[in-house]
């Protein structure tokens, strides 16, 4: 079962990515697996009980503390005031292209989006229109299930068999990376390219899902991209940008490029810098929040900017953003202070059913890494999926028989007469013929009495099992969208229910309860809650989508409810799927009864440290030692002729130690060869990120009697602690400053253990107080 | 000099903190000033050349970081995970509070205001009526004026004499406090009442202020009275949330308490939120964002729901906040690209003009500090602007002509007819005769038409010196709304003059530049961006006044130009205040060009140690040692019979000492009397925050003998760099974890030196690179 773990892991293609270096674990400490005690209590077992009981030492970590050797410093102290300035300026134009590029990719899916489902709704219609006098209206069906089927077979193929990480919202992903987690090819040129051409195909395909949640995965990869001023992919390297060339900088720009892409789905600049901060930040910086803020910006007003020129009123700046809920105005806007339980209660609900939508989406999970791991079977379950959704919403339609007059100005794109008299529309069908978005706009706005209740409720029942079945599927999508359409639906019932209970006793409130329009709303807000469980972020996103601060105050409320509703019967969806993986995610806080355990506890060890002058051969050993895999070494210093223990003086990474012997840079060598080409930063930002691995490094026997001199290389001034640091203490030290290695060193500044990112995702608040995750190499 | 400088600076009575205990400086080393290099650099002068070069000692830090000594930790682990989720609950609980008590407050300003004004403004209108046709308006001015002059006057003296920190908007102020910054006194009681008197006296006193920084100030004092469940200036302690009764705790408290007053003030409890974290964070926790957010969704609700009844429409929840920027709705709010490049050009001219405020104030200022620092002084300019101001607006009322005709649906509170005909009302009474919120909210809504370009332009540029003559007065009173003011007259000058232009040419055009009240909102923006210097919380800040997130894009653009050409002049005005208080603030990140610093240069040494069994002595003289008054002292150990150096093994603050000195927990006396009750966190939490001073506690002669162990009580894991480690790196730690002492170890783990905030705020980057402030005992 471990295998099957891999096989259908985030980075499912361990063969791949073993030789390319990137499987190595975090893990430093543990030289001897046999003998230490911490180890025979983390044994890797071969047999995995539970995938969310472990945490994978596949996942490497990135640095967010910048490595301060001598070349760096060196580097910083010739750099002038003016250097600094421009570097700031590029930053900001970083920014602005990461913006552009953004809005640029959700205007392309937008209008290819919108094209094609535009010939595929009308293909259908005319095909129905003309079966439905004749009979044989299963033609219709059939040609509908085989549209459906194409489109979803052609994403799903793409994605299986070429970038399984384009899967899904790629929120997941985006939230681990931000946190500082390393998911292999997550920010890759090809991943944007399958994961634009799969949302396309997933939402023509008629699958519950949506493009927003894409959008925010996109923007991430264009801004690793673009600020790194070069593609591995295409091979082309511009110069540019490359001081850009490390994880600090890195993942602050990634930060802003999932801000963009927040910003160009829903038209919301500061609930994108939000969603970045609240999923990503650990230290908040004011100046890297503006660019944040300047990127979404940008990002909505191309989008805005493209997208009115498309609909020919080119410089109409005033709707922004992928979704739009449409205008909320006059009457319908304003609440009552009785309305504030309807909607706490609202919100209890979608934290309820958003619960149960997360616990059936984790049954579903669990199922498919165990049985739908290869791509060819993951390819017919997205097909099967499409298949059911086109049978069902269209038995739903035929079944319906809720017509509704076909007003003048009506909105609806492609109204349905099906069965209804001339004149009328099938109600049933605008939810279900339709893209997601617009069916979410017709629940919102459409004129009291649109849908009748049984329409409403059936759709939410099946649109809500759809939507769970949908997700986790080998395609990429959304969850936003259908979580806003089943909450839309049952909003709406929820104030047709209460226009219908009410309108018996006090005929003056009748015109406040008679919106449901307003319902459908915080339904919306609530059941999205309920599902992803984001506050702040989420609050100032609808409101942005809704143009209208009105509902800030009610849709706070929901949310916070379905929080705490929703938390009581288990995670959120990205949060679960987060678990499944097995991601080494650190949260905000050590867990709150944690203080009993010491570094000493949490540590790994003992340590493989390196020598301020090491023999070539040693370090090659060390590295090619598959067994232990580790990353960062402790460097050490012996005082000349004594025998006192070796002395703390530096900490040096596997990346750098892959370089150094790359170039060949031996004390040796550098005697006999005085021309020789001094080491810089610069080589060391041209193999960035991708370094190779040992294995592909050839050092002759000669050379490994060599000796290399780190003092220059390694990072002098590592942090450390004393073990008898409580785990809280180690825990805020590491997350807020964004560490990779943290030294435990005794009070005579000998190293005793180090701790990484796995050490201190370890430990968890279960049901039965701190519970220790078991450590896997999946 | 130095002497006139502590008189009006921000804690103004430095007898009295001296008295208790307050002044002490954060300053640990130099130990024997006369020896060491660093304190000849650092000389402290006798003659002050100019105030924003220094850096004052006389403010002590607060300590984000817990104190995690052997007494914390066992109370941690005795603690159950119920306790944990009660004491999460109570959080929330104090949250709440703190949002219903802010925005009770807010309330209550709001509904005094409006009534005294109503009575105010009644009364002259009905004596100019009279005196109008008669002759003889020379009896108005000098009631107007006296009324003013009356108000104002009260609201200096309560200020002046008894609570000088309450003058102005205290956003400086609590930006220090959230910055770690121990500004004396103002987070009392004492203060909150003085702040809210002295609001409504200047706003009534006709004032060019507002009443919505104050807001802030309130919030964050209400905060840290709350959440310390006592009150001392009442001597009442309720003895509840005794574990709040920390720097860390309340510290987090008070951001709620800005962020509620924000949101209070403006109806914005994103905007306070994000205000809160912009000029507050160190590091952001998610858990204490929500919370934070929690307590500003709460403020405004309550503010809500108590002006909807008072205003007589209960349960009407769309209209919060204090000022209220009225609906933008209908044709009025769309705007076109091409109007960007005309937003970004109010942008930069908002930027200028705040920059000259920011400069003519910054003189003034520097002007008062030197001439008028004695409480009588400092209210007969407050009385003498209330005198100017009444004369320059009637004076500006009388001379105007311009008459606009009195429709039926006018929303003018006092219509002055002056010497218009009949049915007609002077449109110069309108700016001046009026609340400044009433004012600017005219200026966005009117009809296109209701002023002349003259009229806005004289009241501009009026408001604008009155505006900068009134910020920096003993009187309580916020630069928002006047900003605002400044900036909407402008913005609908240029509106208007705009129009004028483009009407000779393109008449299709003129739908959209007809409307001169998006161009006032615009102006408003700039203007204020320009003044204040904030981005992303203002942006959010106006977007939620306006209750349409349409502005949001311009507001931004126009927040960001503002900001950009602002800064190449002048920096904020609340940056300039803290400057010139010479408060040790840190900002986000390290001076760029500071990497050839490293904590050897940076740090204070030598650094007073103290044994781990220490002689009582000993550590009452080295606290009673005022010339150097320190705060933090390390811990070290002798290993015994050796001539080894001490080693680090601890941090022990002189609070915790005193407390130890007080309870005298020496070990003779522990062994002499068993029965004796064991010191306890409570002993230390009770005594928080207002330690008392060495000198007040008594150690006979025979107890100066006794020894004390300290093992219990320091911080066993204090955070250590080496001395290599650079300044950048060092200012990280320290500004992420948001420490008071850190201390610098050599590679034998023994002290060589301490780093306090004024050794890193001490370097900032000037005009010609780095520069080094001195620092004062001012």
């Amino acid at each position: 079962m471990a295998n099957i773990t891999k096989k259908v892991s985030w980075s499912s293609r361990a063969d791949e990515s073993a030789a390319a270096g990137e499987s190595t674990p975090l893990l430093n400490g543990s030289e001897q697996p046999q003998h230490s005690r911490q180890d025979s209590l983390r044994g890797r077992p071969k047999e995995i009980p539970h995938n969310e009981k472990l945490l994978s030492l596949k996942y490497e970590s990135l640095d967010y503390d910048n490595i301060e050797n001598q070349l760096f410093l060196e580097e910083e102290r010739r750099m002038s005031y003016m250097g600094f300035r421009c570097l700031e300026i590029s930053r900001w134009v970083v920014c602005g292209l990461i913006g552009i590029l953004t809005g640029l990719i959700a205007c392309f899916i937008d209008i290819v989006v919108e094209q094609l489902a535009g010939i595929k709704y009308q293909l259908i219609k005319e095909n129905i229109e003309k079966f439905t006098e004749t009979g044989g209206l299963s033609i219709s069906l059939i040609l509908w299930a085989v549209l459906n089927f194409t489109f979803v077979m052609v994403g799903a193929i793409i994605v299986a068999f070429f970038e399984p990480i384009a899967a899904g919202s790629g929120i997941p992903q985006i939230k681990c990376y931000l946190n500082g987690v390393k998911i292999p090819r997550v920010v890759r040129l090809k991943t944007l390219v399958i994961k634009v051409c799969g949302v396309i195909c997933s939402v023509v395909g008629g699958l519950a899902v949506g493009k927003e949640g894409p959008m925010i995965h996109s923007g991430a990869v264009v801004a690793a991209g673009v600020s790194q001023g070069r593609s591995t992919s295409l091979k082309r390297d511009f110069k540019i940008f490359e001081y850009f060339r490390r994880d600090t900088e890195k993942r602050d720009f990634v930060s802003a490029g999932a801000a963009a892409g927040v910003s160009a789905a829903f038209g919301a600049p500061v609930g994108g810098v939000l969603f970045s901060l609240e999923e990503g930040a650990s230290f908040w910086n004011q100046m890297l929040t503006w660019r944040i803020f300047f990127a979404s910006m940008i990002s909505t007003f191309t989008l805005n900017f493209v997208l009115s020129i498309y609909h020919s009123h080119a410089g109409d700046l005033s709707n922004p953003g992928l979704i739009n809920f449409g205008r909320f105005e006059g009457d319908s806007v304003t609440y009552n202070l009785y309305e504030i339980p309807l909607f706490i209660a609202m919100g209890a609900i979608g934290g309820f059913l958003g619960a149960l939508f997360n616990v059936l989406n984790y049954w579903l999970t669990i199922f498919r890494i165990r049985y739908v791991h290869r791509p060819c079977l993951q390819v017919m379950e997205a097909m099967l999926v499409a298949a059911v959704t086109a049978t069902v919403s269209f038995t739903m339609i035929y079944f319906s028989n809720d017509c509704q007059p076909l007003g003048p100005e009506s909105t609806e794109e492609y109204p349905l007469q099906l069965f209804c008299a001339d004149g009328e529309y099938n109600s049933m069908a605008t939810a279900f013929f339709n893209t997601p978005e617009r069916s979410v706009r017709s629940l919102f706005h459409n004129q009291p009495g649109t849908y009748n209740p049984l329409t409403l409720g059936l759709f939410t029942l099946t649109y809500f099992f759809l939507a769970c079945w949908t997700y986790g599927l080998a395609v990429s999508a959304g969850v936003f969208i259908p979580s806003l359409l089943i909450g839309a639906a049952w909003g709406r019932l929820f104030g047709i229910l209460l226009a219908s209970t009410s309108s018996g006793g006090a005929q003056h409130s009748n015109a406040i309860w008679a919106d449901p329009g307003k319902y459908a709303l915080i339904g919306a807000a609530a059941q999205l809650g309920g599902i992803v469980r984001m506050t702040l972020s989420l609050t100032v996103i609808m409101v942005e989508a809704t143009g209208n601060v009105t509902y800030g105050l009610p849709i706070m409320l929901v949310l916070m409810t379905a929080k705490i509703v929703g938390d009581y019967f288990e995670e959120g969806l990205y949060d679960i799927h987060i678990k499944l993986q097995s991601v080494p995610f650190l949260h905000w806080e050590a867990p709150a009864t944690s203080h009993w355990l010491t570094a000493r506890e949490v540590m790994s060890s003992p340590v493989t440290c390196l020598n301020r002058i090491e023999k070539v051969g040693t370090i090659v050993d060390i590295l090619s030692n598959t067994s232990t895999n580790h990353n960062g070494f402790p460097v050490v210093v012996q005082v000349l002729e004594s025998d006192e223990p070796a002395k703390l003086c530096g900490l040096i990474l596997r990346s750098q130690l892959i370089v150094l012997l790359k170039h060949k840079v031996f004390v040796e060598l550098a005697r006999s060869r005085l021309t020789r080409r001094k080491l810089q930063l610069k080589d060391f930002r041209d193999a960035y990120p991708r370094f190779p691995p040992i294995q592909s490094i050839h050092v002759s026997q000669d050379e490994r009697e060599c000796m290399m001199d780190l003092t220059e290389f390694m990072n002098p001034t590592p942090y450390t602690v004393p073990q008898e640091t409580s785990l809280p203490r180690v825990f805020k030290l590491f997350r807020a400053l964004g560490l990779r290695h943290l030294v435990v060193a005794d009070d005579e500044n000998r190293v005793v253990g180090l701790v990484t990112r796995k050490d201190l995702a370890r430990y968890h608040l279960g049901k039965h107080g701190l519970e220790e995750l078991q450590l896997a190499q999946t």
